[in-house]
């Protein structure tokens, strides 16, 4: 069995990040239950800090570093959660933080980030803009970069949401999160093989960015694709480390998820639920709702990855229909 | 001191509604907390069942009955969230509902009704017409008319929502909640007097539908204007039953909201605590986020009065910009 990341360093995680992120809640929802035909758990990481779950990988690693690392901070590419973990995790630990966004990244996540006092450069929207500039980032002020997925912490820190999930719920059947660079369902893996060894775990994936699936089908990564989905934060391609963890651990399935399922469970989450949640985390609600797989009757957790959404354009129709 | 409803009403309650109704959440946001400049505590009646605290008195009212009453079943006239939290409630206890809703209600409400199992009686969409219709209602089934807030058993079971939160929190210096037909908040007043004293009770009303704040000054019911506001919720007078507590128990303050504050607060609510709460709730936090008052430093209760939002406008940009 491969060491990538441990069970050692899952419980170290948990310890450094217990005081710092929250312990989520977990929504049940008599509606969501009947229109699924399961028992469906939904663990609530849309209310951990910053929004999402990153916060817990984010946090982790902050936490890990030496004294001198601190003295350097840390830094990262992101345009979306990771960014927004990371700054916050930074500013209470009193550690520079050096992010670098898209120039044309959502301005309220740009000033968000710098809400939390990080220092934000902005670069060219393409791959190759992004890893320059994060990489002059690194270069120029010594700061520790901290990978959004492909970094054992960081993975460490995204399975203690499963691993609450776990002990909140018990006999769960199968547990469901989002697949984008692969951080939380990498984590989820490990801490399922663990904690609840007869748990089935199925990554859900948008079908217009099914890298992940097209990967692990071949055994070999796809990196060169362009992602055609409004879950934002699942555009990332699968990240090595993720990648190797998801096939030693042998992830039980992965599902694609439409554009138009992705909306349709994102609105029956908010209207029946009362969770805003945000389009990543649809993903891993739409195979339920569409009975997708059989879950008929099963002990469903879900891991609601992140609730930060764009509400600009949708209360500016609200706005003009008063 | 006025015993129109009494502390022995409130426990009783208590009691019927333990099993029925959840026990929601409080909620906290740093954000919120930066932006109001006070430490607010949010009662997420947005979980309540039913979607709404209309549930603890709708399932009060319906568990105070007699068996002889149980009979012949319960009836309402309601566009909103009292038919559903009714229509549940009797659905519990398999007992006969009927709802008299104005034809021009919400599709999705009716439904929602609907699938409670309760009958729907359509009426012209003015106060007359659904006057005269639920009295035909009543006379021709036989059924117990449940008001939405004139009622003592739905007064005390409103009052359930602010006896959790004075458990759950300590020290309140405010407690603030929505002012429509005054159910919620005669019934808030009721337990704030009984089990902290000293917290501040204020009514937040939309400016648009202020027919309370004007009763409360007169020391006369108005009962014939034209609400302009979107907090559906709150667009019913004043009614007979909590005009008299309000007045004997002294309330605080009413506080009036204009429509853009109550906008303001909704998406504010959504965007940084992730909760989806109706507009009808929103009119409680505007006045905090707006400052209108010295909460400065202080502790402040909300009562996030319910969820039931309709999507559906918000949903179609969504589609139309993917």
């Amino acid at each position: 069995m491969s060491e990538l990341v441990g069970w050692k360093d899952i419980e170290a995680a948990r310890g450094r990040i217990a005081l710092l992120a929250h312990r989520t809640p977990v929504h049940t929802s008599r509606l969501l239950d009947a229109a699924c035909g399961a028992s469906v758990f939904l663990k609530c990481e849309s209310f951990q800090r910053a929004g999402s779950f990153k916060f817990r990988g984010a946090s982790n690693a902050v936490a890990a570093l030496s004294p001198a690392e601190w003295t350097r901070g840390v830094a990262a590419d992101s345009s979306g959660n990771h960014a927004q973990a990371l700054a916050f995790a930074a500013c209470l630990h009193q550690i520079p933080a050096t992010l670098v966004m898209p120039e044309n990244a959502n301005p309220a996540k740009v000033e968000a980030t710098r809400g939390y006092g990080a220092r934000v450069v902005f670069c060219p929207p393409t791959h190759t803009g992004r890893r320059e500039a994060v990489k002059h980032a690194v270069e120029e002020s010594g700061a520790v970069y901290v990978s959004p997925h492909d970094n054992p912490f960081v993975i460490a820190g995204q399975a203690t949401a499963a691993c609450e999930l776990f002990e909140d719920v018990r006999d769960l059947d199968m547990i469901l999160a989002p697949l984008g660079g692969g951080g939380l369902l990498s984590g989820t893996l490990l801490a399922a093989r663990h904690m609840a060894r007869e748990v089935r775990v199925v990554g859900c994936e948008p079908a217009g960015a099914d890298d992940a699936a097209r990967s692990l089908r071949t055994g070999e990564r796809v990196t060169d694709f362009v992602p055609r989905t409004m879950a934002d934060g699942l555009r990332t391609p699968l990240g090595e480390l993720p990648f190797e963890i998801l096939r030693a651990h042998g992830l039980d399935d992965v599902i694609l998820v439409e554009e138009d399922d992705i909306l349709m469970a994102m609105r029956f989450v908010w209207e029946r639920t009362k969770l805003v949640i945000e389009p990543s985390a649809a993903v891993a609600v739409a195979p339920l709702l569409l009975g997708k797989f059989d879950a008929a009757g099963k002990r469903a957790g879900v891991i609601l990855s992140g609730g930060n959404v764009d509400l600009g354009p949708l209360f500016a129709t609200l706005k003009g229909a008063k």
